[in-house]
This record gives C-alpha cells, sequence and structure tokens, in this order.
C-alpha cells in the first residue's frame, strides 16, 4: 500500500507539471491558428491589430513558460541547475523530457517579456511590409523592418548566451546543440562535393522537361494534390489544404494539423511537391503521441528532423521512379493530353532535371544546399556585424554568382524571396539542408527494413511509409535527441554521406 | 497651467482605462477569429481541443474584465455602486462609456471564473454534435447537450440576477434593458397584425416566383455575391467573404470585419440576400471610430441595433424595387437565358413572396417574426422550467402548426435548424425581429432625409445609405442607448408601426 501511494504522489507531481504545461499548449495551438491566419486568409488592412494581438498571445506564452508556478512544478522533479533527476521512480522517457522542459524554461527566462513581446508585434507587421516589398520589387521598404529585426535577432543571441558565436545561440534554437562550426564541418564537404556534381552534370546534355510546363488549370491541380494527400494518408478530418504563396504546414495541436500549397497555372509539380512536402510535416505532427500533448513527449524533435520528414515524402518518395510508376497514369488522365506520350523514364528524368535558378523553394536537389549555404553564409555574417543589413542585395547577388553562377535581375528573386527573415527567423536556414542529410540517413535505414519498398510504392500502397515513420520517429516525440535517434534508427552515427551518395548515384543514373 | 495639468490628470484616468481595456478588446478579436474558424475552415477532428482553446480564452477575457486593476481604474471614474460620476471634466460620451464600462462589469462579476469557462467549453463542443445531429436529424444526439446548455443559461440567469422573470436577465445581455414584458408588448400586436395580413395575403394569388429558383453555377453566385458586397461598399482590405452553412458575419476588430455566405444551387437569392444581410453587419463594425476601440465608444449598442443594420441592407433596400432597377440588368447577364424575360414587376413581386415555411433564414418578412415568436415563447418556457428540454420537438411541431399552419416533418428542419442553443444564445432570438423594428423606424428617418433615396439607388449609389447609417448610427458606438438613439435619429420615440406600417403598404401593393 506505502509504496502504492509513493507512487501516486510521483506520478502527481510529474502530471501536475504536464497539465501545466499542457494549458500553455492548448495557448501556442491558439497562436498557430493566428499564424496560420495571417498567411492565408487574414484581410491586409487587419496586419496591425494582429500585431497588437500576436504581441499579447507572445507575452502570455512567455509568461507562463516562465512564471513562478511553472518553475516550481519543475523544480520538484529536476533540479534547473544541475540538471539532477530529483524525482525517483520516473520511467527514461519521463527524464527526457523533464531535461527538454529544463532546457525550454531557461531559454525562455533568458529573454525578457518586453522583448518577447516587441518581437512578436515586430515580425508579425514585417512580414507583411516584406510581402508588399517583395510584390514592389523594393528592398528599401523593407529595410527598416529588417534592420531592426536583425538588431533584435543579434540581441536575442546575446540574451540567450552562447560559447562561441552568436549564431550558435541562434541555431540552438531549431536544432539543439547544433552550432556555426558544426553546421560548417557538413556544408564545407557539401558545398565541395556539390560543385564536383554540378560540373559533372553541366558536361551532360540536359534532360527535358518541356512537358511539366503544360498549362493545369487552378481547379485541376487543386483536386489531384487533395487527391494526392489523402492517398498518402492525410485526412480532412484532422487538416486542411489551402493556398499560401508560400507553402507551410501549420499544426494548431495534434488534431488540427493543416497544410497548404501553392498553384503555379504553368508548373504543376510545384503544387505536386508541395502537398508532399507539407504532408511529410503535418505527418510528424498529426502522428505525435496524443496522451503527451502539451509536455516534450508530445513534441518533434527540432527543425531538421522535421525537415527530414517533409524531405523524406517530397524527394525520397515523391521524386523517386517508383512513385511515378504509380501516379503518371493518374496524372495523364487529369492533366490530359499534352502528357499522354511521356514516358515513365523521361517523365522521371524530367522532375530530376539539375539546373541552377534563383528560388531556393523551387530548387532541384543537387542545388537546393547552395541556396542554404547561402543564407547560412550571410547570417553568420549579419550576426557578427561584419555585414550590414543595407549590404544584403549586394551580397546576396555576389554569392549568388559564386555559388550557382546565376545572377538575380532584382530582390525579388533574390535576398526578397523568402519570408523567414521577415518573421525573424535567423538560425533557421540550415535546418533545411540538414533536413535532408536526416531523410537520406533515415531512408538508408528505412531501405534496409523494406527491400522491396519500391514494389509497394509501385503499387499505391502508401501506408508503410507513414507506419514506418510512425513507429520510427513520430511516436517518441522528443524522447531522444536527434542525433541520438538518428543513430537508434539505422544502427550508426549520423553523417552526410548518405545524402551526397544518394545524389551522386541517382545523378549519375540520370545524366549518365 | 494649472488647469492643464489638471486636465491632463483628468485624462489620463480615462486614456489609463482605456488602454486596458482595449488591450481586452485586442484578446476578444483572438476569440472572435477562433469563432469564425470554427464556422468555416477549422477541420472536424479538432473540436474537442478548440473546446479547451475557448475555455482558456473565456478565462482570460473574464479575469481580464473582473480584476481588481480593471475594477479600481474604473472606480477612480465611476462609483461602480451608485453610477456617480467622480472624475470632473469629462465629455458626455465619455461619461456613457464609463456608465457601460460599469454595466458590463457587474453582469461580468456577477458569473463566476468557473462557470464563464464550462459555458465556454460546453458551447464549443456543443455546436460540433448538433452539426451533426442536424445532419443526421437526430435530436437524442443533440438532447444532453442542449439540456445541459439549458440548466447552463438557467443558472446564468439566476447568477445574473433579475426583477421578474429568469428570461430579462439573458435578454438583457444582447438587448440592455429588454424584458420579457417588454418583448411581449412588441410581440403580441405584431402577432396579431401578422395574422391579419396573412389571412388577407392567402386569400389573393400567390405571385410568381419560378425563375429564382433556376439552377446557378457556385462559382457564378459567388462571384456576383463579391461584386454586390464591393458595389455596396465591403472591401477586401477590411474583410473577407466566405461559406458557411449559417451565414454569419465576425469581426475580430474594426480593420477585420469578415462575411460568410451561403451557396443553395437553386435559389441564387439566398446568398444574394446573405451577403447584403452579413455587409450591413459588416459595416456597423467598420463604422465604429477606430479611436475609440476598445472602450464602449467603440462598440455596437444591442444586438436588436446590429439586426437593424443587416435587415436595413437586406430587406428595405434589397428587397426594394429601386435596387432591383439597378441590379436586375446584371443578374440577367451574369446568370443567364431563365431570366431574360422577367420585367422588374415580376421579379420584385417574386423576391417579395409571402409563404409559411419551415426555415426561419429563409423566411419572407412577412411570417419571419412567426419563427421568432415560436422560439421566444419556447425559451420562455424553458427558463421558467414549465417546459423540459426533451419536450422541445414536440412543443416546436405544435407551434409552428399554431403561428404557420406548417409542420416539420423532420427535426433537422425544426428545431435543429437553428444554431443559437447550441451555443447557449438563449435571449437572442427576440432581437431579430427588434431589429426588423428597429430598421424600419430608422428608415422613416432615412426617407425623411433622402426624400429621392429611390432615384440614387436606381443608379446604383449606395454610398450615401453607408454614409448616412455611419453618421447617424455607427459612429456613436455606446454613447446612447438603443432608444434614446432612435429618437435623436427619427425624431420621435420608437414604436413598432413604422414596421407593420411598411409591410400592410408594401404587401397590400404586391398582392392588390
Amino acid at each position: 500500500m506505502k509504496k502504492q501511494k509513493k507512487a501516486a504522489k510521483e506520478n502527481k507531481n510529474y502530471h501536475d507539471l504536464h497539465a501545466l504545461s499542457r494549458e500553455t499548449a492548448v495557448w501556442q495551438g491558439i497562436q498557430s491558428l493566428l499564424d496560420w491566419d495571417q498567411e492565408t486568409y487574414m484581410p491586409s488592412g487587419a496586419a496591425s491589430i494582429r500585431g497588437e494581438q500576436m504581441k499579447e498571445l507572445a507575452g502570455l506564452l512567455h509568461k507562463r513558460r516562465t512564471d513562478k508556478k511553472f518553475a516550481s512544478s519543475l523544480q520538484k522533479l529536476i533540479d534547473i541547475k544541475t540538471g539532477k533527476i530529483l524525482q525517483k521512480g520516473l520511467s527514461e522517457p519521463q527524464k527526457s523530457a523533464l531535461r527538454e522542459w529544463k532546457r525550454d524554461y531557461l531559454i525562455e527566462t533568458s529573454l525578457p517579456s518586453k522583448f518577447v513581446e516587441e518581437f512578436a508585434k515586430t515580425t508579425s507587421e514585417a512580414m507583411h511590409v516584406w510581402d508588399a516589398a517583395k510584390k514592389k520589387n523594393d528592398f528599401s521598404l523593407f529595410y527598416p523592418f529588417l534592420d531592426k529585426i536583425v538588431g533584435m535577432c543579434r540581441k536575442k543571441a546575446d540574451l540567450i548566451g552562447y560559447k562561441e558565436h552568436p549564431y550558435d545561440a541562434l541555431l540552438n534554437l531549431y536544432e539543439p546543440s547544433l552550432t556555426k562550426k558544426g553546421v560548417e564541418k557538413l556544408f564545407h564537404p557539401l558545398k565541395a562535393k556539390t560543385l564536383s556534381l554540378l560540373k559533372k552534370i553541366r558536361s551532360k546534355p540536359q534532360v527535358k522537361d518541356d512537358f511539366l510546363h503544360i498549362p493545369v488549370s487552378h481547379e485541376k491541380q487543386m483536386s489531384f494534390g487533395k487527391k494526392l494527400a489523402y492517398l498518402i494518408g492525410y485526412s480532412s478530418e484532422n487538416g486542411r489544404i489551402d493556398i499560401a504563396p508560400h507553402p507551410f504546414s501549420s499544426s494548431s495541436h495534434p488534431s488540427d494539423s493543416r497544410i497548404t500549397t501553392r498553384i503555379l497555372p504553368k508548373n504543376f509539380m510545384s503544387n505536386i511537391r508541395s502537398v508532399l512536402h507539407e504532408c511529410g510535416h503535418a505527418f510528424y505532427e498529426i502522428g505525435l503521441p496524443q496522451e503527451h500533448f502539451g509536455s516534450p513527449l508530445g513534441e518533434a524533435i527540432s527543425l531538421g528532423m522535421h525537415e527530414s520528414q517533409s524531405r523524406f515524402w517530397e524527394t525520397r518518395i515523391g521524386l523517386s521512379k517508383p512513385f511515378w510508376a504509380y501516379l503518371l497514369p493518374f496524372l495523364k488522365k487529369d492533366f490530359g493530353k499534352n502528357l499522354e506520350n511521356v514516358s515513365l523514364d523521361t517523365f522521371w528524368k524530367g522532375i530530376n532535371k539539375v539546373e541552377p535558378t534563383l528560388i531556393r523553394v523551387e530548387a532541384d536537389e543537387v542545388t537546393y544546399a547552395m541556396h542554404v549555404i547561402l543564407r547560412f553564409e550571410l547570417e553568420c555574417a549579419l550576426m557578427e556585424g561584419t555585414l550590414k543589413t543595407k549590404e544584403i542585395p549586394e551580397a546576396w547577388n555576389e554569392k549568388m554568382v559564386e555559388l550557382l553562377g546565376v545572377m538575380p535581375k532584382k530582390d525579388s528573386e533574390g535576398c526578397l524571396q523568402d519570408v523567414h527573415w521577415s518573421l525573424g527567423a535567423f538560425g533557421y536556414f540550415p535546418t533545411y539542408s540538414l533536413g535532408n542529410m536526416y531523410a537520406s540517413h533515415i531512408f538508408e535505414a528505412f531501405e534496409k527494413d523494406f527491400p522491396h519498398w519500391e514494389k509497394t510504392v509501385e503499387s499505391g500502397d502508401f501506408q508503410l511509409i507513414k507506419k514506418w515513420l510512425g513507429e520510427k520517429i513520430h511516436c517518441h516525440g522528443r524522447t531522444y535527441s536527434a542525433k541520438s535517434l538518428l543513430e537508434k534508427i539505422a544502427g550508426k552515427p549520423f553523417s552526410a554521406e548518405a545524402f551526397t551518395n544518394y545524389l551522386s548515384k541517382k545523378y549519375q543514373n540520370i545524366y549518365s
């Protein structure tokens, strides 16, 4: 009897903390919904008061995450300073959760409320200014906001603290423990290998892809996108698909995980890739264990891991031959005559065409990394102060030529192309390439578990992929770090080799 | 100098209160957005956690409206118990604002937080249950929720307090100072006059309206609705138009006032009337003075006054002959051949056809009141306890036969037709008929100011209507009570006669 009582008490402390944290997650879901609305349906005139709403919400969330009630509830279970687990009888996942709670708490308490609120208001308004500046191709419109945000991000880095480089503090927000040095260690060889691969590819005859640029109506594309999403396991019960100029996924909670796509009248693959990509993100959120909603065990590990899920679907599945062996007949049926004579092989090569372009979100698998490296290098310099905000357009264009040999004609297809900086998300871009590398590492394990996956996919059965990713990754929440989960999945430590090997092999095949 | 300082201090107290209240309004805008989302785009699986979100928001709003900081800020300016204005040097509108703030504060403090949160959670979830029950035509599904809500509304009435009848406490929430007796005083003669008018109409040959039921595609209807909204002065800068099974308008703040409409494939007037109706609501919200956002001077007077604005546009303008003299050619152009031979007179008579039907939102101007009276009588009995929740379907059907001579074949077109009860909005329905009466009272003043309004409308100029309503009503916020504003506008006290006279005259004309 005594033992049972003690266990109940132990559970009580943990459950009290979880209940408190769950309420915060409910509030965070409200914030996500406002974010979603802002990028989909909000009338433009509402931007200013939406900024105030975001400020209030950010203030409340910050307060909840740092207040005494939460701190004392956490401190009962783990020593916030030393990280020593104080509560006995907890499971290993529960101990992991406590360490993650502590990590979040320390970051959150390093930022004063006023700073958090001001950051939220500024970025909410800046997003709309950026949008207008991009449309008008006028960097000077966005400049004062961006300069303020760069300053705030440098301050944020100082407030959070770092050992070596201010950028480390920001990277760590999106990918725990990632540092500038760590990124460089991955990006330097990646850059070299990409340049070498690109050189080889460019010496070969280019593949055909004109059939990808036939006109397809908005309605037909949207309908195909929806069918595709449902086919791979997305459900309108817990999600929805809307239009956004910059596709994103937004999860308010595990039973409301929405995605967006974009429809380009003469580029149907843009929609298809967006749907697959955003479904990959949504599957991660929907796959998190409901009973842990509001605790780290009900949260995604990192942005890199999140991106691995989206890129897994978008590139490893969606750009694979077996996927199109199944899907191409349906595409032909829906999108009409212009595709009739395109063979599977031609189609597959076409969608994998490698060509340096200006826009990151339209980049192929090979050149994609260069876009990320460009942003990474500029962000580091901005955070160091060796690059001034006003110098961005020129620096951008120079690097673009250096890395990809193409030159933007205007800032809207150069430094104004991405929304991230308006949102203050410095440190975010590297996780995109990390996601690609994680995806390839994970894919090796997937192939080992399912050596015949190609046949299954060819037959139109996608459930096994979703199930496998769910069991290997989604269901664990933040029980493991990215590093240890990747090792656990593949039985070997993560390295970038899986990714570069995949690229070499695949593109050797395509460009013979 | 001294005097100036004092004035500044006086202003400071008022402005401090306004600033505090403005923050609350920013939060309320978040609540409105979640409401809007719930009725338009939210995936059904999200209902449960949305309920929690609504609970949290309701709790926070209630806390902000009742907390000591707010109370002491208010008490500096007005004695909360006696209503005596304590601050010198305030303008008359500022004094009105203080009385309204006090009124709201007293209502809000009468309800315990737990009750408010439970009410929000229950009704948020009940809305989805009602929706399912309506679709399945199964009252028993909705019954346990409705019964709980009826109980909670009775408790709410007790908590708020009343002199004569529990229903008075609820009416007062939507229409300040309105009582059951007051409603009866208006509804008894209205019922008699309606019955007599209906009898006369039914003795005459019915007008034709088959041309209103030609099939028109969703896209064409939506496009026409949007053009119509923009034509009368709605703007996508501060609003948007979406689809909802039960059209509503939702204002997050004066620069984000959204409307919804519904598209019935064989009843294009449903969409057109919805758009006009909801635009009327939105104009009120957008027309409220921005500088007073967050104070009673930036809020609508009452639901009755709100409905007067929507019905002014929907019925007094949208069902008038001059309106269609301008619009019919455009309708014919857009909706095609089937309308080609319909004359203006035939069209006008058709859209004003009087016929007892089962559904309130589809009712004509004459029978509409009967639908409201039915609900009013049932609600009173439910609040008294003389009617049990489980007896609703039978009581509904009996009254339907008594008042309109028609009998629902199923509950989905009977007691399950309206969303209001699932939202706990007992006391709301009477404001619909009040709105019709207010609209006619206001229209008399409008006609006096613009004796040639018909010519202006015939020419497609709708700006004068919007401007006039803005100057007479919207810009005042809650400076005046409904009663005193109506008297101020028309130069005579409000009475229901303007409405009944309008009906008699108009329908005598139509049914000769």
